[in-house]
């Protein structure tokens, strides 16, 4: 498998779904601490959806530095003052890839979004610095989050609440915890809620590493599942009363595995939704 | 009450709480007409969002025309195929104003979001096209939209479901219908879903008329109702269970009566959520 290299402009995005490997081969951190530099690494973890933040920034920290990081700085908001304070958005000055930890999705984006802190970290990103989200923060990336929603396989009414995330990108919907958590019915009706995206389901231990061009590489000990709504044909989900199943037809999943690749025509339609 | 003159540049945008004066005045449609031309005027009507579209498009038809308009066309896919068609899209090219009608805003974007026309309405807004909704057309005018939700003052956990809408604005969050169906708790949750946006609440035959610069004039016979979170300072919504209360502060209500003025800083922002 080659390597995809990192490209000018935009930075690269790794959503997680969630417990990657942090004792063994750590084969996705070690991805990304490569991605941002390696012993050049100036990484900001941001532990701000974890109600224990501080235990997990730490340990993230320490993670990143044993894998060979040269500095890791965690930014933790823990109110929406300090999420516009500059000192928090200077830390990201410097840094050449963010790491945002597991936790509650919304409760990160109570927290950051609309903030200074938000703002900066799409800037960074645009100007080329790599931006992984594990758990919460692989759901936390995308302009349309899942905030939470219930587990199983028919896609139904009510199964999933969004709400505005980070923004990184426009086009797509992430899940994570995919398999474990048995979520492909709430992910498909995202999609559902949101036809002409891409519902990118994350097992555990595995990540999409997005090159700015969109070319995508699956790293990890599971799957990647893809709902493609791009071509969705038929939705009654404006018809459907709480909490009954819901049809959609014209949509197709993919799951791909460890080293496989995939072409997501992310950016060119960034503001074309 | 000063007229606000339409600007070079992007349209304007004229949210209407619904049950808009048709039979006497009609200060609303008047005005809609007006601003979009008068007798020059070259509207499209779009009743998407209708389940009875053909009737729907054809009693506005019969307004506008009433009103002066000069020409006045339906844009009615009843599938995303249409709503891809090249025919459809072309209906957007010499329109000056767009007219969106009541009935439900995920039936709307469930057939047009993320197609073709979509995408005019976009860019034909940004070159100065003027648009209105009126009901689930308001709703469906900013990007993050309210879909469907229950009433109630009381702003609790899953009262509202979120989904993308057509993305005119980028920072409000809009309900219609807003006293008549008591909706304040309901976008009261949105905003909090939504940290640093504004909420606004139109009662039925009142319209928001929003002009490129962000200055805004309320017509109509109720009110505007302004839920400002922009100094939003905390809020629970992360870890509140359904369906109970959630908390919510450093928050703002206004609410404004025909002719009265206010600043929406909405387009500086606009990359700025």
């Amino acid at each position: 498998v080659t390597i995809l290299a990192p490209q000018p402009g935009r930075g690269t995005l790794m959503p997680i779904g969630g417990a990657e490997d942090k004792r063994a081969a750590r084969r996705i951190l070690c991805r990304f601490v490569e991605l941002s530099g390696g012993s050049t690494a100036r990484l900001v973890v941001i532990p701000t959806a974890s109600v224990r933040w501080t235990a997990t920034g730490e340990r993230y920290r320490k993670l990143f530095l044993a894998l060979g990081a040269e500095t890791v700085d965690c930014l933790s908001p823990t109110d929406r003052g300090a999420a516009n304070a500059e000192a928090n958005v200077a830390l990201l000055d410097q840094a050449t890839g963010v790491f945002i930890t597991g936790g509650d999705q919304l409760r990160l984006l109570s927290h950051i979004g609309g903030t200074a802190v938000a703002r900066a970290l799409r800037a960074r990103f645009a100007a080329g610095v790599h931006v992984a989200g594990t758990s919460a923060g692989a759901s936390a990336l995308s302009r349309y989050m899942i905030a939470f929603g219930r587990s199983g396989e028919v896609p139904s009414q009510r199964m999933v609440q969004l709400a505005p995330g980070l923004g990184l990108v426009e086009n797509l919907i992430i899940d994570q915890h995919f398999r474990q958590r048995n979520r492909i019915g709430r992910l498909t009706t995202a999609v559902a809620l949101c036809p002409g995206m891409m519902g990118i389901g994350l097992d555990e231990d595995t990540a999409l590493i997005i090159s700015p061009s969109g070319a995508c590489e699956v790293v990890g000990s599971g799957s990647v599942t893809i709902v493609d709504g791009r071509n969705l044909e038929h939705t009654n989900v404006y018809d459907v009363k709480r909490p009954y199943p819901i049809n959609i037809s014209g949509i197709s999943n993919q799951t791909l595995g460890h080293g496989e690749r995939y072409e997501l025509p992310l950016y060119e339609q960034a503001a074309g939704w």
